[in-house]
């Protein structure tokens, strides 16, 4: 499986993946699900990739390859809005998909590449799409600034405590790590290192970059400060009543029962 | 889709029903999904049910009319062991799965009926049981003292960080409370009332039962407490430390990514 979170606000935006990657449980390897096409005062376009790894992989290598080569045509590199980048995000997956997706039609692993994209085109605000593996795509707003792709349930509860379009980064990046780690701690399949953008609206370039592995210090300072913080707010909750027993023997309960 | 959680504790056991039923979402309705087999000083069972409402409400029916018939036949009123409680519960899903399965097989809702049942008999510790679709069963234990069915993942997070099997009847059932608010908080599907049992360690009856309707005052002030202390918990995080900004500006990303 998988866990990608884009997040959308006033201040910039938040990219974090993890890198966990399973055929079954004896067969997981480490795979960075992040790419970035970045021309500093010009673009930053982030991908988080969830699905079968050939299949993202294969969509990723195409859009690279398509972005670097000489002509008209309409890539990563040239388009003017990131509306026209999704569309090439799309392109590309369902051209992949068209490729292989016969081969697999009978096989355990179909085809099902998906990804959340995002970022800012110099003139245009910034955008976050999530694009479905049929390559149609919903974009974030106001209403909801967020988009999950894979293991999305566990994580996404303080997501919505916390994320609002005039969330700091600084507690968005917070709010994605906690997310990542209430998802971890619950789910096998989704696994550390984390990689994690913090993007400055209009900066067009990206200084917040930062992957946490295993072990890594501040990653492991959080998940504890949350568990103890997550206790003590649990201690204190007010306790359930119930009707006070009778000569210290509990109400016997037909007396209490609906 | 449903919410359900059973857990066993050196103190007793937890059990928790969510009530919304759907077909479609224009679709939905309450059911009481918590059933009640008590004989005072004798045995407490308590069935959770999530699956289609015609599949458990047929096994339910089924499970009354055959304890209540006369007769030698094992049923819920003179089983001697909670295993075999969940034998009888397999039984008469497996019957009701033989008597519709094969006129559902085409249909959009297949026969899914699926049970949490626990409780304790006179003369045997309390146990608690999952009874799969199939009527196979799994047995909570020391190690994973909980059960969940239906929406599972929201609320499993808090679930995991508090309930251990020594942990008091009061936080587990505030800790059940919790998981129910995550849960209907981030999905429809799962919604008020809520059934409540805590059933006290060798008490062989039930005086603590409680319905949460909407509206709730304990229930929401939970909620609100429980909110606000996440929230707060949450800003006291240490935040993330970027490298500085080299005379005011931000560092080129060039400088700092791997």
């Amino acid at each position: 499986m998988t866990y990608c979170v884009g997040v959308i606000l006033d201040a910039g935006m938040i990219f974090a993946s993890d890198s966990r990657t399973h055929a079954e449980v004896d067969d997981f390897a480490k795979f960075c699900k992040m790419t970035v096409f970045e021309r500093a005062g010009d673009r930053v376009i982030v991908l988080l990739s969830s699905g079968s790894l050939a299949g993202t992989q294969a969509v990723i290598s195409l859009l690279k390859q398509r972005a670097d080569a000489a002509g008209d045509a309409l890539t990563l590199w040239n388009a003017q809005t990131m509306f026209d980048v999704a569309n090439v995000v799309a392109d590309a997956m369902r051209d992949i998909e068209r490729r292989d997706g016969r081969y697999l039609a009978d096989s355990a692993i179909r085809f099902n590449a998906s990804f959340i994209v995002g970022g800012q085109i110099r003139g245009e605000a910034s955008r976050l799409f999530r694009i479905y593996a049929e390559g149609n795509f919903i974009e974030a707003g106001r209403d909801t600034p967020f988009l999950q792709t894979g293991e999305t349930k566990y994580g996404k509860p303080i997501i919505d405590r916390v994320i609002t379009p005039s969330a700091s980064l600084a507690d968005a990046a917070k709010c994605v790590l906690v997310s990542f780690d209430s998802t971890m701690r619950s789910n096998l399949s989704v696994g550390m290192p984390i990689d994690l953008i913090c993007y400055q609206r209009d900066s067009l370039n990206i200084w917040m970059r930062r992957r946490f592995d295993e072990g890594d210090a501040y990653f492991a300072a959080l998940s504890r400060q949350w568990s103890q913080g997550v206790r003590c707010v649990f201690s204190q909750l007010t306790p359930l009543q119930w009707p006070s027993s009778v000569d210290g023997r509990p109400i016997p309960s037909a007396d209490i029962k609906e």
